[in-house]
């Protein structure tokens, strides 16, 4: 075997895959006595409970951690914007992650709020960005190409993307909590054709409304969906198949989020509808990462259940948001937060000295 | 009209309710108006967006603040308890309260995480607390008479009981979000009764599981409930007479943390059913009140649901909670929180220089 260096991207990639370690069931079950021993009835604290275990399991410790909290918020644009699905134009991704480095957008402001570092990665915007300290520029290419006419990227660079996202977390010293948020105008069309592809949806079912599109404008986005599935034919068993022909640079990059934080072994908090088509093809390119997957909100957007469907992962959060950008990350982060604390600071029963059930 | 000083109890809590003033809504369309020039398409923030409008208004300002956070976990003990309607014997309740002095229960634990400091307030434990720099020692009788057997209290102490709770909140030098949480073996059976008297519940659909009745234990609830509405008789239009019947000192409380926190102009964060009952009650007694609530989670007890429908209020966790406590409140408030912090530190579309949709 080459070393990691000498290794082609694919194989980097591939290793990284096989790292993977599935999360200590053993911990989960001496996390779950003690769950039953804490000072309050049995099963009174629900997904808190479940979390606080899972968290335990995944971060193979018996007090799990919120303390590094790492948002990613990784942009990039799209060229299926030329088909007008978006009521935005493509400046505004740009535009954004200016705005995000002065902590002016949604998600800088919420991750701060729940305590999360946040870092910009620049998988392929259409904009030349200045540095900035909080930009992690990895570039593949300025915006996809137009994935209703042919392949939105080429497989190599469907590689690079998920590789750009998991070498990112890779890079910091700390993650107990991970979330992949995104900032590309167009996105949801990607996500849609992903979802088309992966959980078997209809262009019908998987096009949803987007930021603000009316209902002619979702037939016409159903419309061009299918014709890039009728184009590509995006191979549903294999992942960067899927990404390279329907994806889109964030998009893979978010894919490689959640592998490099499984190879931390964080918590992998989910976001909504792009972020949930990302988590879709990192278990379809890495089978059993969804065990690390806690699902942070049930987003508007139209196939968001479905994708949680396929993944099986019930929502933390309903609150009606379907603003993308990890927005919903960042708010569930905190009730990740709420489930290790509970578990980690409440007295037992019998350090409490209370009189258990007669 | 005497001074405040010289008035009766209960002329005091008249004159109490008689000064709330409802939410400013002048301020909500200016609120509502700033939210549309946030730097995201508009309403994909959801709750988070109607929370700040309403925050903004309850507070009468136009940058709603959740610095301020204030958990009163209002305790007493029920006569009823002799009936055989929980699985706790009623010595758990001073034993939590000792507990969570010491910051070892799921309340304190869970307040502290959501930057809410915490009030101990004792309006009628069955137990000589000793003096506790966190409790406030307000008992009006060492628990309250079996009302399955006759009243719980006398229409004296129900009134005391609320200005109990109101004056804990009065004295505090700020309060931005206010919550009532609670501790007290058997107290879902009286919350159970006020369902019933005040939203036209039967017994049957009133009683549910607490902290961990059987199928069998909870139709003998469901009996109890019955015989406490058929020996008292409540008044449905008279929520002291409610209170006094078929409540409980630390429900009464709650009513006036409400009532205290609506004088004060603070958003109410409502927990799980027993907190919803005293809501349901706050209400009856200063119609108006519920405009100044958040209801915080839906609990997995029976009735809570249809407490949550007689006020109007949509909860905004669902994580399978029922511990009580505050803990679904404490919760949320960090969802008011993520409310605040959007609304107030987002920068505006034109701030951040986004080209608005075409």
């Amino acid at each position: 075997m080459p070393t990691i260096e000498k290794m082609s991207d694919s194989e980097r990639l591939q290793e990284y895959v096989r790292s993977i370690m599935p999360p200590n069931r053993a911990l989960a079950e001496l996390a779950a006595e003690r769950e039953f021993q804490l000072a309050k009835p049995r099963r009174t604290l629900g997904l808190l409970e479940d979390i606080a275990i899972q968290l335990s399991a995944i971060q193979n410790r018996l007090r799990p951690s919120h303390e590094h909290k790492l948002m990613v918020v990784c942009a990039g644009d799209h060229g299926v914007v030329e088909e007008g699905v978006s009521v935005y134009n493509k400046d505004v991704t740009y535009q954004q992650i200016l705005n995000f480095e002065k902590n002016g957008g949604c998600i800088t402001v919420l991750s701060e709020n729940a305590g999360a570092k946040v870092i910009l990665l620049d998988a392929g915007v259409d904009h030349d960005l200045p540095p900035h300290p909080r930009l992690v520029d990895a570039k593949i290419a300025k915006g996809t190409r137009n994935l209703a006419k042919g392949p939105a990227m080429t497989r190599e660079q469907a590689v690079a993307s998920v590789l750009a996202g998991a070498e990112v977390v890779l890079m910091e010293p700390y993650a107990d909590l991970v979330a992949a948020g995104e900032m590309g105008i167009g996105n949801t069309t990607p996500s849609s054709c992903i979802a088309a592809a992966l959980a078997g949806l209809s262009p019908a079912d998987s096009a949803g409304r987007g930021a603000g599109l009316n209902d002619a404008q979702v037939l016409h986005k159903a419309d061009v969906i299918a014709r890039a599935l009728e184009i590509n034919k995006p191979d549903p068993d294999d992942a960067l198949d899927v990404l390279a022909k329907v994806g889109g640079f964030e998009i893979g990059a978010m894919v490689g989020v959640y592998i490099g934080g499984a190879m931390r072994r964080a918590g992998l908090v989910i976001d909504g509808f792009i972020a949930t088509a990302a988590a879709a093809l990192a278990e379809r390119l890495a089978p059993g990462i969804k065990s690390y997957m806690v699902a942070g909100h049930r987003s508007r957007e139209k196939a968001h259940k479905a994708l949680l469907d396929y993944l099986g992962l019930r929502p933390l959060l309903d609150l009606d948001m379907c603003l993308g950008e990890g927005s919903g990350a960042a708010v569930a982060m905190f009730i990740c937060q709420c489930a290790c604390e509970h578990f980690n600071k409440m007295k037992t029963l019998q350090e409490a000295a209370i009189t258990d059930i007669e």
